[in-house]
């Protein structure tokens, strides 16, 4: 293994399974995490981030592993309350969870970044490895709808269960938002050995931290490798609507049409053993694939998938 | 007793106490009660007004008996969570109030006033009798300290447990804030029997009140008596700082000194039995006074005080 710095990008509960395996291979000063932040969302006049909260429980060892979202032992009767007084509810808000929401609010309203207040948090909940928002600008995605119309991120994901067609996603005002300084800055780094796209749905958590100015420019600047992991394993999702936005937007489920669709961005892709037969499909789409066994179910899987990940991209480095 | 209609001024605990005697023999048309806005502050985002919301649980049968503030079978994960994040957690914010404050919050930032938000709080907490705060203004109450500083209320009171030494009280912008338009016109309707003062602390939950542009000037121009309930008894406030105030005002801690405080402003004056021996002092102080059970430790001791405060109030009026 090489000694430089790497950059994993993280959506939700299965990037940060990947990022919470990095971390224990490597010292917090060789990795910076960056979550997606388009799935951010005002709810109840609270500015909440459900992606980079599960990267920052995850690395804290606070998250609800069952769940793959929220805390651990959480208690419900903040919601249970709001449901009383015919408040919103859809969106599941734990007691201590609110104490994040409510902390970042306030922090957010007095005028510090977003980075800022998740670097305050994340020192907070011991947590030593740096985690960055991609973008300390809202950019919030939209799922544009087979019917034509639009609904906000959450409104889709929890709101309405993913049950709407999709027919495509943008991420409201990304061409004016600019990557956070932390994230920008580990991109320009001479030491830098590889950025790791952790299994994250390509569309909602991978497209709005690639897509954001500058981003593209930086990564074909650089010598380090990229390599995804693929989110697709034996035709499905381990977690989420990635294999149902496939469909819908009229792509085999497999890791051919993830390596097709990062085409140009990624240099490797990591695909599951249950996949093998697709790995020279693969290599055809574009990028060099390496077969190994992607599932996470244990803390050793995750350490396991983060050391080969890492040596697939200094094989590629090489 | 007269079948007209009651308006009730109420602090926290003890106010909200007579409030509910009086909620339990006045339908829903006889009764308005007010309640005190002065020490309602703003918290980690959030609009809080702790004596509008006692009375408000009170009503709801949902307060917490024992404490004598907040919810029954109250639970404290979000305070846990905040305390972990180093947040600023000497108010207690259970779980479940929160749900009550975040609601207002939001519905108080979409524009409605305070007096809307309290009137759908209730609706949706089942309380039939109109709760209706002092102002739709914020007059937050300033505690002037012996030593030349001054706090603001909830410090003073929870944060600092009432331990500075006061010098005085006063009602940041009151002279522009209006009485809310339910208090206003309870004031001004023709069949009003009687303005109850419950037996809250007379100088930072009666006086807030009471010095609202236009209140006095109403109670003057009504026919209506205006009747306290002293919320001194042998010598001890049964809750809060007052015998320590009057203490540090340099007044006898008994019910002469409320009713010198309330001289000009009430017609008569409830004192308890243990302070029979003053009744004719406070007479000689100048309203009328009349002597029961004052102490109320069960919903029939709440509901009798209600009706012997009435009935006094009658005596004044015929």
């Amino acid at each position: 293994m090489a000694d430089g710095h790497v950059v994993a990008l993280s959506g939700g509960v299965g990037g940060a399974k990947l990022a919470l395996g990095l971390s224990r291979i490597l010292p917090p000063d060789r990795l910076t995490i960056v979550a997606n932040t388009g799935d951010d969302f005002t709810h109840l006049g609270l500015t909440i981030c459900p992606d980079l909260d599960t990267v920052m429980y995850t690395l804290a060892d606070l998250s609800n592993k069952e769940a793959g979202w929220g805390l651990a032992g959480e208690s419900w009767n903040f919601l249970d309350a709001l449901s009383a007084l015919g408040g919103e509810d859809w969106f599941r808000l734990g007691d201590r969870d609110l104490a994040t929401h409510i902390t970042r609010t306030r922090w957010l309203a007095e005028g510090r970044s977003l980075s800022t207040v998740t670097g305050d948090l994340c020192r907070r909940l011991g947590v030593a490895h740096p985690i960055v928002p991609m973008s300390d600008d809202p950019v919030p995605t939209i799922v544009e709808l087979k019917d034509g119309g639009d609904l906000a991120f959450q409104h889709y994901f929890v709101r309405d269960q993913c049950e709407p067609v999709v027919a495509g996603f943008r991420f409201e005002g990304i061409e004016r938002a600019a990557p956070a300084a932390g994230f920008a800055d580990a991109l320009a780094r001479s030491d830098l050995d590889c950025v790791v796209i952790c299994p994250s749905n390509p569309f909602v958590s991978v497209d709005p931290v690639l897509k954001l100015p500058g981003v593209q420019a930086a990564l074909d600047g650089s010598d380090a490798p990229v390599v995804a992991v693929s989110p697709i394993v034996g035709g499905q999702a381990l977690k989420g609507p990635a294999a149902k936005m496939m469909d819908e937007l009229g792509m085999p489920r497999d890791p051919v049409s993830v390596a097709r669709h990062y085409a140009g961005r990624i240099d490797g892709l990591v695909i599951d053993e249950a996949d093998l037969d697709s790995a020279d499909l693969v290599r055809e789409a574009g990028p060099a694939a390496t077969v190994t066994q992607t599932v996470m179910v244990t803390l050793a899987d995750r350490e396991q998938l983060a050391r080969d990940t890492l040596a697939f991209a200094a094989s590629l480095r090489a």
